[in-house]
C-alpha cells in the first residue's frame, strides 16, 4: 500500500477501553513532538467499540465512533489498525480482515499471539504488512524492540524475567505486609491492580503467553505456548517470604526461557513459568510493586536488564505509539517494516521442542506441610536422599497456626527435576504429610 | 547508494584495537544467526590500523589488512565503514570522507559526536547516508535506540543514568573495601578497568560526552556538551561512603538531564554530570561494578531503566554490529534509514540553552574539613543559614586521622545551589577550614 509522502497517517482504533483511551490520550498530548520525530502528523480518524455510550473521557472531535469493525478495516482513510479487543476469536478475525485489506496492525494481544501467532504472521508476511506488538509483553518497555533489534548481534543465551504487574505487586505486598495470599488479592483487585477473575494473572499463564513469545524471537524457535509448564502463586504463604529473605532472597514470579547450544550445534531450550527466589541483592529482587522487567543474556553484550511498567493506560498506550510510529515511517516510504516480527525471518523460525522440566536440575526450597509426629522428618529426609536430592539447610517451626500440622522447610543442593519430583511423589503419599509440598525453584545469579 | 538485493554487504573497519577485535569476533562467531535475522550475510572484506603488526588472534582470511584507511573508505567492496580509531580529528577526517564517498558509518566515539556531532551529522543528512552511534552511550545497552524507537511516543522528562564504569568499578571498590580513591584507582588500572591516565573517566568529561548525547536525543536539543556542569570522583573519601550507608544512600557518579514544560510551553533542561546519592533501595544504587544504567522517564511510559555492561570489548561490539545490522537492512532495500539519528529531525534539534546550576536546587551532603577548635561547626552552621540553605542533620566526627582537622558532615534540607555556593564561598575562606567543601548532591527517586 502506496501513502503519498508528506500527508498525515490515519489511525483506526478496535476497542475503545482502558488502553485504547490511553492511545488516543497520547496521540493528542504528543502529537507535537511526534510530528518532530516523524516528519508528518498521526491521526486517529476512526473508533470503534461495541460501547459507544460510556464517556472516555478525551476529546473525540473529528473522530468517528461506532460499532462498525469492519467499516473501520475498510475505510479508506485508514492506514494502520490497532487492536485492542482482546481474547482470541473477534480479535483474530478483526487483524486478519484488516492483513487482508492490505492494512498493518499493532495490538497488544499476548494471548492471541502467543496461541495464534503462526497463523498471524504468516498472513502479515503473506500479504507484506506489518503486525507490531510491542505493548504485548513489558507493557512500555522497549522489551521486543530491544532483543529483535539492540541485540541482534547476539546468540541470545537466556530471557528471564518479571512478566506480570500484578503478580509482582501481590508477592510484593505479601513480603511487605506478612498477610496471606487471598487478603493481599482482595485488596490488588479493589485497588485495580487485579482483575474480578485473577486466573490469567496469578496462576501465571499470561506470564507464560508472554514468554512464549519472548522465547521465538529470542532463539528463533516457533511459538511454543502450550509447552511451558507454568506454575502462579496462590500455594505462597507469609512463612515463604520470611524464610526467603532469611536465605538471602526474594520470591518472584519469573518466566525463564534459556537456550544451550550444544558442541554439535544442537540448541536445547529451555522455557517455564514459576514462583522463584532470586538473590536479595540482584536488580531483579528490586522489581517491586506492578513493575516488570526483563533480563537478557547474549553470547557478546552478557547481561542486560529492561525496567518499567508492565502495564497500565499511558504505559500500554506508549508501546502502541511507538509502532503506530514506526509503521508510519515505513508506509510513508511506500513499504512494509524490513524487520522480522520475530526476530528471525519466517522461514528461520523452526520447531524447536522445549526441553522438559524433568530434565532440568537446579536449587529448590521446599515446604512440606505434616503432622507434628516424631520421624516425620526423617521419612522426608529418606525420600530426598533416595532420590538423589541432597539437604543443604532445613528449618523446623512449632506449628501454632494450624494445630497438628508443621511447615517443614528444605533448601535443596543442585539436584535434578525428576529425583525432586520422583521424591515429592512419595513423600506427599505419606499419612503425615497434609497439604501438596510447595517448591519455589532458586534461580542463581551468574 | 544502491546495493542489489542479495548479495552480502561489505564492512570494512578502520581502528583495530580491542573493539575493533570484538567485532570481527563477532561477525564471525554469530554469522549463522546475523543472516538468519537479516537474510543475507555481513562479511568484513577490509581493516585499516596504523598498527598492523600486532597480533590481534583472529582469523582474517579474505579481509584486507593494512594502514591505509582512505583506501578502505574509497574501496567499491567496502559498503558500510567502522570509525573505530577514538580521538578527534583524524577520526572527523575519515567519518566526512566516507559520508563524502556516500557510505554509511558506524561509530563509538562519543566524545567527538559530543563536540563536532552536529557538522558530521549535517554532513551526513546532505549526502543521504546513516551516521550510526549506539555504542557511544551504555556500550553494549541498547539505550539510544529505546530513546530514538521504544520510547518515540513521550515527552522525555528526564534520562539520568551510571554512563561510565570505570568511576562505578571505583566507586563500588571504595564502599566494599574503604580504601582510599588513589588506592583503588591504581588497582583499577592494574586490573584493566581504567585506564593509565584515567582523567576522562574520573573527572567526569567521559560521562559528560554521553550526557550531551542523550540531552539532544531526549528534548531536541542541539548537542550541548560545554554547557554541562561536570565534577569527578576524586575528592570522595571512605568516610563519604560509610556516611551515605548511614543516611540510606550510596555514591553513583550519574549524568542527569532533566527537561520541565511550563505552563507557557517553554522548555527549560538541565544537564549534569557529578557524584549523586541515590537511595539504597533503588534500582541505580544496585548497579555495581563496571555496569552501567539509565534510568528514562516519558509523560506516557513513566520510569522505564536499561541495564547493562557499558564498556568492554565484546558489549561495544555487539553495539557496533546491531547498527551493521541495521544499516545493511537499509542499504539492501536501497536507502538510508528513516530515523532521525538524534531522533528529532533535524530540523527540530534546536539551540535549548541550559539552565545553569545555579538555578538548581536539591538537597545536599557537604563534608566540610575544619580545625577541631570550637566556634567552628557555629560558623558553618551561621554560614549555611544566612544563605538560606537548612541543616538537616550534622554528624561531626573526632578527627584522628588528620590532626588537627575534623570532617563535619551536613546534610541539608532543600536548598538553592545559588544559596549553596555563596554559602560555601564563605566558609571555605575561613580560617579553620582546611580542605575545599566535598558536596554529593541527593538524587530523590519519585
Amino acid at each position: 500500500m502506496a501513502v503519498k509522502s508528506g500527508r498525515s497517517i490515519g489511525v483506526g482504533l478496535i476497542g475503545f477501553g482502558t488502553i485504547g483511551t490511553g492511545v488516543v490520550k497520547v496521540l493528542a498530548q504528543n502529537a507535537a513532538v511526534i510530528e518532530q520525530r516523524l516528519g508528518f502528523p498521526l491521526k486517529m480518524v476512526a473508533i470503534a467499540d461495541l460501547d459507544t455510550e460510556t464517556d472516555r473521557k478525551v476529546d473525540l472531535e473529528g473522530v468517528r465512533f461506532d460499532s462498525d469493525a469492519e467499516g473501520l478495516i475498510a475505510a479508506p482513510d485508514v492506514d494502520i489498525v490497532i487492536e485492542l479487543v482482546g481474547g482470541y476469536e473477534v480479535a483474530k478475525r478483526f487483524i486478519l480482515a484488516a492483513i487482508a485489506a492490505g492494512k498493518p496492525v499493532v495490538t497488544a494481544n499476548k494471548a492471541l499471539l502467543a496461541l495464534h501467532g503462526k497463523e498471524i504472521f504468516a498472513a502479515a508476511e503473506a500479504a507484506g504488512v506489518d503486525v507490531a506488538f510491542e505493548a504485548a509483553v513489558g507493557g512500555g518497555i522497549p522489551i521486543l524492540r530491544s532483543l529483535r533489534e539492540g541485540l541482534s548481534a547476539n546468540h541470545i543465551d537466556s530471557v528471564l524475567g518479571i512478566l506480570n504487574g500484578t503478580t509482582n505487586y501481590v508477592l510484593t505486598e505479601m513480603e511487605r505486609t506478612e498477610e496471606d495470599f487471598e487478603v493481599v488479592l482482595k485488596r490488588a483487585q479493589e485497588l485495580g491492580y487485579a482483575e474480578a477473575d485473577p486466573t490469567f494473572d496469578v496462576d501465571g499463564i499470561d506470564a507464560a503467553h508472554k514468554l512464549a513469545l519472548l522465547t521465538a524471537m529470542a532463539f528463533g524457535a516457533e511459538l511454543t505456548y502450550e509447552q511451558i509448564p507454568t506454575e502462579g502463586i496462590r500455594q505462597l504463604m507469609p512463612i515463604d517470604f520470611e524464610l526467603a529473605r532469611d536465605f538471602g532472597y526474594k520470591i518472584k514470579l519469573l518466566g525463564i526461557a534459556k537456550c544451550r547450544r550444544e558442541d554439535d550445534g544442537v540448541e536445547c531450550i529451555e522455557a517455564r513459568v514459576h514462583p522463584t527466589m532470586v538473590a536479595a541483592g540482584s536488580m531483579l529482587a528490586n522489581v517491586d510493586a506492578a513493575m516488570n522487567a526483563i533480563e537478557v543474556r547474549g553470547d557478546a553484550v552478557g547481561p542486560t536488564l529492561y525496567y518499567g511498567a508492565g502495564a497500565g493506560e499511558m504505559p500500554t498506550a506508549s508501546a502502541v505509539v511507538a509502532d503506530l510510529i514506526e509503521i508510519a515511517r515505513e508506509l510513508q516510504r511506500g513499504g512494509s517494516g524490513p524487520v522480522a516480527p520475530l526476530s528471525y525471518l519466517p522461514h528461520h523460525l523452526v520447531p524447536k521442542p522445549l526441553v522438559g522440566l524433568e530434565e532440568l536440575s537446579g536449587r529448590f526450597y521446599l515446604r512440606f506441610t505434616a503432622a507434628d509426629e516424631p520421624g516425620v522428618l526423617g521419612r522426608i529426609a529418606g525420600a530426598l536422599g533416595d532420590e538423589g536430592v541432597g539437604i543443604q539447610s532445613v528449618v523446623q517451626q512449632g506449628g501454632a497456626d494450624s494445630p497438628g500440622s508443621v511447615p517443614i522447610i528444605v533448601l535443596t543442593h543442585e539436584a535434578s527435576e525428576a529425583g525432586l519430583a520422583a521424591a515429592l511423589a512419595r513423600v506427599d503419599d505419606e499419612r503425615e504429610v497434609t497439604a501438596p509440598t510447595v517448591v519455589v525453584r532458586i534461580e542463581e545469579g551468574e
